[in-house]
């Protein structure tokens, strides 16, 4: 892979990325269209998931793409639509020569079919450039696609001890002002965002995106509970109902502990943002209850720390379950 | 202050650091002569306290030491001992031209004395090159001088929730080897070790320093309990008491919890060294219990992040006390 690939994949990906949380069901596909090495278009999936990217940065180049290297971050599709053509049609059509693809498309329905139908018309095609960090930017839909559920994260605000909020049930605020403005670009890139029955009753959480720019951004929300549905809510009564949701590429777990203890009791959390702030809270409520640990090696192996960061005074802490 | 005093400044606070631990109730000063540029000779604190840094320098560098530079983290001592002249006498006998100090010694005896002796003498004096980062490398020593108890450091080995055991009180391992071999390193260079009444009937544990080379640097072992004294241990019946300890510049509490809780309620912890592991263990034991928090508010400002790093797949994570 040439260092010029890299870098128009990684533009790519990086559109890509900016549509997460507002594409689902469909991935969040970044395309760039490239001619004599500069960029003269590029999209990423629109909301709800049209037009795809590679469409939107073919209208974009016009005439511009005949004979140009169109860049994605993923197989172009191939299965037919009521809403559009295939993007394994309209490439060849605009005249596109060449496509680079950084990963297949794991939907059965396209699964190696894009890429066939583009070398059959004759157009030179690369598949590989970046698969790995294609994957991960939409981590939420692969995951969807190949196991039958959103990617979930667990969100947690914690002390240096651990504690949610004193034992009174005071938690506002733990964080400081960066950590929860990144809560709400989290919030933005999710489809849905799930938070206990005590939450609810204690916080009525609007869990809506403040974010400038981003208010319109809010994802739908749902409530884990076994008792009556609240209106505006859509109702999990267990966190294996997240495999019966449609249309959700990415869950955000927002608290409390309850559902917390639940979804990582069932192992159905993929990622676990903590938000640590730099003071001791002492008696107080825990993060996480029983999860059926009754051996600390048992609980080795299973999180890894995939990223790390200061905000504010605050350091958020990523880390990714470790599948076998 | 010119590049070349911060290095040679840099040297001799480095110099120092390694006799932390070892040289109380003395402070572990770092000396270093130069000449030419060129070091030609360099001394920390010795064991007990003596020989001081700058006799160690000064009688290896011999004849050399006529009409170099010597640096110095701490002020020279001024006082007299029964256990040798005054760094203040001996400087100027070997023929030392220029001195450069860190930073004053606050000890009463000599605060300034050291200073105004060199100069009487016809030497050359700067004080205040890297003043603060001497004093942060002899902390323990400023804290018992100026505030007549030690610099007082918690470890907590942690879960990402803030747990330090199962239910059972299982606790091994939560760390992994890198981590443990780090607190050994924090254990060389405590002139005591603290634990707590409950911890020493659960682990009996040796705190001695399993680190190849340092295992004579093992503190003394001290028992936070209100009960009968146990043999080959000092005993504090209240946090309070470390105003009466003799020669301690920096005290370790390792556990368990119930002496962590003492020492944080009554506002006598100074550093908190937290060993991260990546794992959740939901249901346990707590690391802190109550510590006098009514409001969250109260809770900020008091602790600030000074440092962290990872530690094999752990990560330390240092705060350091915020004192107005």
């Amino acid at each position: 892979m040439s260092g010029s690939a890299v870098r128009w994949m990684g533009e790519a990906i990086a559109l890509g990325r900016s549509a997460l949380g507002e594409t689902a069901p469909n991935p969040n596909v970044g395309c760039v269209i490239v001619r004599d090495d500069r960029m003269i278009s590029g999209g990423a999936t629109g909301r709800g998931g049209r037009p795809h990217a590679e469409k939107i940065a073919l209208d974009q180049a016009g005439e511009a793409a005949r004979g140009a290297t169109l860049y994605t971050s993923l197989e172009p599709c191939a299965h037919r639509s009521d809403r559009g053509p295939t993007c394994a049609a309209i490439i060849p059509e605009a005249g596109i020569a060449r496509v680079i693809i950084a990963t297949e498309d794991p939907d059965p329905r396209t699964a190696g079919e894009g890429i066939r139908a583009l070398r059959d018309r004759g157009l030179s095609v690369e598949v590989g450039a970046c698969a790995q960090q294609a994957r991960d930017s939409m981590a939420g839909y692969f995951m969807r696609v190949t196991k039958g559920r959103p990617r979930i994260t667990l969100k947690l605000a914690l002390s240096i001890d651990g504690k949610i909020a004193l034992p009174s049930g005071e938690s506002k605020w733990i964080t400081g002002e960066d950590a929860r403005a990144h809560v709400h670009l989290e919030r933005a890139h999710a489809d849905m965002i799930l938070v206990g029955r005590g939450t609810l009753r204690a916080d009525n959480p609007s869990l809506d995106v403040r974010l400038p720019g981003l208010e319109e951004r809010s994802p739908r929300r749902a409530l884990l509970t076994r008792g009556d549905p609240v209106e505006g809510w859509e109702t999990l009564s267990s966190p294996e109902q997240v495999y019966d949701l449609d249309g959700v590429n990415e869950l955000l777990i927002e608290g409390g502990s309850g559902a917390a203890t639940a979804f990582l009791k069932a192992d159905l959390v993929d990622r676990i943002l903590i938000y640590r702030a730099p003071l001791l809270i002492g008696e107080g409520r825990n993060s996480v209850g029983y999860i059926g640990l009754d051996a600390i090696a048992d609980a080795h192996g299973r999180w890894q720390v995939s990223d790390g960061k200061a905000l504010g005074i605050d350091r958020l802490e990523v880390y990714e379950r470790v599948r076998g």
